[in-house]
């Protein structure tokens, strides 16, 4: 057993390789694709900013904590585009399966009562159940949004994503955590797709 | 002037640039220099993972908007390695001066209560006194140690620093906010700079 401050360094060094995995998205210049460690950071400051959009009884300071942590278990899983497959791939029960090993294994690197910390806030943003978890989930969605209506559509040709798609797959979980966010973003999705026809 | 959600929209467009700054030393494996978001999104987890090396009185969540927040003014004035310029070029009054206006521009994108909030802890981390900014700062000087030490030395051979430099400019720097923390990393950094003699 390594000793605990050992532990939480391999811990760190391990946790860099989210540098390492690649999203669908662009980033905003579309000079590359995003990678999951960034859009991690992004989305930690989505929540600053846009605290005052989340509901009664959310706690920004756990917020963060799940958006820091939340997509760790890509570096054993890869990131799973939400509208690759047809948008039927991201929660299957073969990338959940995959996804909860891959947390016993990274969160299993820290000295126990962290490692026990980080992944009930990691289940607790991938159950989507408690306000804290809704919201940072909306962000977690609005964000490629974002980036996708800075590149043209992005991803959206790409993967042949509707407006009516994009309303079920995304727009649907964005409304449910922050409805006054996907209104704002909604006006210019559609704008886009109205574009397109 | 925009509308509240709009101005904060912007900011968090703005921000994206973040991505596309380009720091002096490389990420894990080797590939490539790591950006400053990616950087900023580590350094939260670092915190998040180390909070127990903090000392009395730091309170972890204004630890994390710092070193969300910190960044930020490299899109006007890009990152400024520690070690370059014979380690002059860093705490210079002319990048403090060109940091400052960056400082304004970015945050002034926001609502003014926002940027007002954002903009003192910024102020804050740079005049690195108060026990939360103290240890903030010692994170953000270790974390490029760990990347040297994954890199067999990465920027210290780049810009011929000494094991004594190491200690002058940065060790001090981290000792100061996590003393155990910077015991652990200089074993390590003094093994190898004992291996380049």
């Amino acid at each position: 057993m390594p000793d605990r401050l050992s532990a939480q360094m391999a811990f760190l060094v391990e946790a860099e390789k989210l540098k390492t995995v690649c999203r669908a998205g662009r980033i905003i210049d579309g000079s590359r694709r995003e990678n999951s460690a960034e859009h991690s950071w992004h989305l930690a400051l989505y929540a600053l900013t846009l605290a005052d959009q989340a509901g009664p009884g959310v706690d920004i300071n756990r917020v963060l904590r799940m958006l820091i942590l939340h997509d760790l278990v890509e570096i054993d899983v890869g990131d799973v585009p939400i509208h690759s497959a047809n948008g039927q791939a991201h929660g299957s029960a073969e990338v959940q399966a995959a996804e909860a090993a891959a947390a016993d294994r990274i969160f299993g690197l820290l000295p126990a009562g962290l490692a026990a910390e980080f992944r009930a806030l990691w289940d607790e943003f991938e159950a989507a159940e408690t306000p804290d978890a809704v919201f940072a989930k909306s962000l977690d969605r609005v964000q490629p949004v974002m980036l996708n209506l800075a590149n043209d559509g992005g991803t959206w040709p790409e993967f042949n994503v509707t407006y009516d798609q994009l309303e079920s797959r995304v727009g649907h979980k964005v409304a449910r955590g922050a409805p006054a966010l996907w209104d704002w973003v909604r006006v210019r999705a559609r704008a886009w797709f109205a574009g397109q026809e």
